[in-house]
């Protein structure tokens, strides 16, 4: 199977370098009769885009989305929906410099050695830009999910840096709050001490990490394939598939590690689980409850702090990054750490279906959690 | 695709209960002409075994590996290897009691509001044992990758409960100390302390998480595709799959979020890169470093303090797990881990030389480290 | 993914060589609670089995199957449900004076220059036997064809050599016939002539083709997807995939090819299609009619007539088979192809509702033929 | 998997409507370092093309491709490489009467009853429109497997309704001939006859069906996985595919019937096969002989003679096609059934070497035929 094809039933196929003339992406297997247009893009793909506000990449697309297939008369085929984005404001020549050396962090010296040759614009690629077909894709997802099952998605940022939102434990996320800041950070007040540190690793040159969680509310029980198709090896293996990402957590995570199992497990009774440490995915089977997710970022690579390294011609030289960049590259994963999220859902929903589509609903059905 | 089984090209199909007859695997697409013996998978299935040590679950199956096919005259043939091992030790009436209530923290209830039906003895599909399977495949795994890489794949535990091993950071582990005793901890003096806690533990009826690190050296670069195929998304899969795993590092993990891009990036020089933060994958394509990941294991769930849970008919109940259990499944993960990892690598090596065997080795080649 | 696996949603692993101790498959993907017994692959076990009558090879397998995982309680989980035979009458010594030869028209060479090593016992992974597993499997398509959508699958010999059933054209098959004779011969005043035609081969040392067809009544409009996964396009590869098939038919086939475009469309009215030369499938997706197909089976090339070849060493030499052998491999084949016929329509089936499960009955429907 | 998706490690995904803004493909899993400019595709596009010659559809497409992706500075990456065609001249006025019917012999009744939607604007997916992208693909296949293996492809007309070539059996194809006339035809003095005969058949209002041969040479030994994954099966799938494909043969195919054992088995020597029934392949496996196929195209549906049908609002009624169309399908599909061997054939080297590349070449090897 192509390795740039991601899911079973629902497949999105992704394409195009950073600089290229165009990106773009095929999703098949989406059911028919699903009412799509292009303007319903716009919205997602903003909240991904470079140059939305002064705190990320200055590079500004328009990432208007042309459908070419699968759609007609404004609703869904069956048929393979391709979804096409004209790459405008490629500045190759700020890259030029760097065609020849490898950058430290990056994938240049990796697709090198893998495939003798590579594609040095923007990253090509290996550039965050695959990421927004994604988000696209996910555009999708996100509207089967919601309309079929009420299913909701959501992220937000939940460290940069050394900062976290200061939070009570467990406490609700306010997504309006969230989304009213281009941090997804979900403590307004806090808004300010982000961008006082965004400000200043960026006037050191320097960059940092950023932890996004995401969640999946409305999911019933029943979704995931075990053994290698289970729900949280595939969402793990989707969200670390995101550029830039070191580490995954289910639920719990990290933490279960020095919890206890009288802690840890989450205990049922009639009127709902009484905790959720496992994050909603039991067995690898979604248990009802919310689907739970971590992600770990690591801090941008491509700085003006000079770094060590060599170039093509084996030679040692020092790179120093002055083309547009994120300080912090996080601070855009949280729709693209959803999209992975819906994606690998409506896929599992699908493949559901195909297996157990006589087993109906099953007594008894706890619900997620206590009201 | 299956989702029981694992890899693109080297594929693993897993089946088998718990309880059952039997469990077994199909390994496909193994290169021609390997040496194969029943008796090469003797060591890795001991070192995953229950009943190796009183720290783990007392059941004991002798694990003993017939190779139904795939080789002849004790070599592969490139047709599919089966292996089966009977279960002998299953006793199922420690579970008669369990089948109609749902295990908190256990696979019980997903399956059975998957499925409609679900196989009660020892957890049937969702059992840890189906993961003496992935063990047994991987020692054809690591062979080949040894025989023909010269790449090796190591384990050990790296945290049980909060206790860690006393090393310096970025100190090398020595896997004689880790095989040496039942825990795969790296320092022998410590281990009074890993029997002490397992000890109370079990006394207490409770049980605790860990965490397992796993290594690969000798990995070229190049290995790992873009975009979905991606080593380290893979790897996570890989990883989440084994049961009770809640979290994924793949070099620094989530140490990353509070570094900065100064230092995260690993810098490069001709006699080698001069950290290894990104764990040897660059762009999801392996760099020539040490292949590094890190796991978390949730604490086991099955423990004698009770448990309030639901049963089958819809009524409340409280449960107490009496059969054989492990205080920590963590303990015995390692190999497990490391299973992985090399299915993992091998399935890629395979494909990397399906697309670009002919690139050949590509300069200038920098050594993982420098001496 | 691995060459030794069939189908997408319901897929079917198999394994084992002709002589080695066992073979066996794994089906994954089938629905739950579908009632299954050992004693049920019986029948089309021996529909299929060598020894069967003096017609065909004279090995005497039991084949008795063994469910090895998948099943609790008489009903299928869920889980990959794993069957396996042991060969008991394999007389490999038949086979050592060609083990460094060979055969004209067998895989001996090709398996060679592939891997550079094979099993010569049988033929090994390249024998009919492996065909036993398929038919195995399809006992479980079958039933859950018939059980959930009265979907009924059927066979019968259609050529032997140069003799056809003499039966007008679209002649409905009387399968209680073809059931009452070895040949799986429609007309049974003819099979006379058959043993006769066959025991004049088996004089003359020597062996024919046939022509076997198959059909599924009842297959409901809707199966198959376009475009790579079409149904017909399946069940071609699947047909194919069957040891000495050289052709496949769908429908009219290759008398398409004189057809005038007045002729050959099947034309609609609302109380059925007028005729059937499109076979049940058009676009690559089921119309309601009966899926029908049709396979060209090579002669059998193992026969006492010596053949001219080469050996491991590089010497021109004769080869001249005295092991157990068919006459006609076609004589055995309708139970194997009906096999196929069935996997590809369940799995289709399965693939079907996965993307399609909301669309539900479209009108108008036209029924398979004017009553 | 996507079923718009074809082959393993070089996988085509292909995508559009015959009448949508736009067609296309993604090519992934293509080695790096291949030259390849948009250009390239003239040639094979030009020979696939409708308006051609008086006698195919007059639709007239300038089919220019524009590359998007995988290519850098005129060599592939190893990235996927996108293909793009703008569709120019799509009427579909034309097809608004039909909108509501079902056409007789089309998948537009089928369309409908799967997804309850269809586009029915020149056909949708469902159009050979489609083929023009397996086209673009394969030439880079056709391109790798010359440069890199020194195999080459090539097709011709074998029958057009009921007329054959006057050649002896096993006579050389002239491809320079073949290249000459629009119908592939192998002997230049027939094509009078056949102009005659679309002449007659387009002025009685119908059409005819064709048969095309393909045939792959300097295919090395070795190529093809057994079991489901045979060369053959795999190439019965990709031929079948094509629209209104409706038989496909492997060597001597349907012929094998009624051969004898004596006949059809190609003996060896040791200076070349001394026959090639088997059509170069055998156990699903190349043998180093010439790779022939043929396939059945049926007659086209859409003609002007009425054909009675139903329409969506379950009314009966008649069609007569008025749009442009070909009076015989077949006698552009020669290009398209070259492309799918050659995608079959490339997809089968990558994964040959994935798992056998250190076989090497092993002795003794047979030339394809005597000299």
């Amino acid at each position: 199977m192509s390795s740039n094809t991601f899911g079973k039933i629902l497949s999105v196929t992704t394409f195009g370098e950073s600089h290229g003339p165009a990106i773009g992406c095929v999703v098949d297997g989406c059911p028919p009769g699903l009412a799509l247009a292009p303007e319903e893009f716009a919205h997602d793909l903003a909240r991904r885009a470079t140059g939305r506000s002064r705190y990320t990449s200055q590079r500004h697309e328009a990432d208007a989305v042309e459908i070419l297939s699968g759609v007609y008369e404004g609703r869904t085929t069956g048929t393979p929906i391709a979804l096409l984005i004209r790459n405008t404001d490629a500045r190759s020549k700020d890259y030029a410099d760097i065609a020849r050396t490898f950058r430290p962090g990056h994938a240049d010296y990796t697709y090198w050695q893998k495939y003798g040759i590579r594609d040095p614009r923007g990253g090509g690629r290996a550039s965050a830009r695959e990421t927004t077909m994604r988000v696209a894709a996910a555009v999708i997802a996100k509207k089967w999910l919601r309309q079929r099952h009420a299913v909701e998605v959501h992220g937000w940022l939940a460290q940069l840096d050394d900062l976290v939102p200061g939070l009570p434990a467990g406490a609700a996320i306010d997504f309006d709050v969230v989304e009213s800041n281009p941090f997804f950070w979900p403590v307004a007040a806090e808004v300010p001490a982000l961008e006082a540190r965004i400000n200043a690793l960026r006037k050191a040159g320097d960059s940092c990490g950023a932890r996004v969680n995401v969640i999946a509310t409305g999911v019933p029980p029943g979704w995931g394939e075990p053994v290698y198709g289970k729900l949280d090896a595939e969402l793990a293996a989707a969200l670390m598939s995101i550029n830039a990402v070191k580490g995954v957590e289910i639920g719990a995570g990290f933490a279960s590690v020095a919890q206890k199992g009288s802690q840890h497990r989450d205990e049922m009774r009639l009127d709902g689980f009484m905790s959720n440490h496992a994050g909603g995915i039991l067995g690898g089977i979604s248990s009802g409850q919310d689907v739970v997710a971590s992600i770990a970022l690591k801090p941008t690579s491509s700085i003006p702090v000079p770094g060590r390294s060599v170039d093509v011609d084996g030679a040692e030289t020092e790179v120093r990054t002055k083309g547009r960049h994120d300080p912090c590259v996080g601070i855009r994963a949280t729709p693209i750490a959803e999209a992975m999220l819906a994606l690998v859902l409506m896929d599992q929903a699908l493949r559901h279906r195909a297996q157990c589509a006589d087993v109906g609903v099953v007594e008894p059905r706890i619900p997620a959690s206590p009201r």
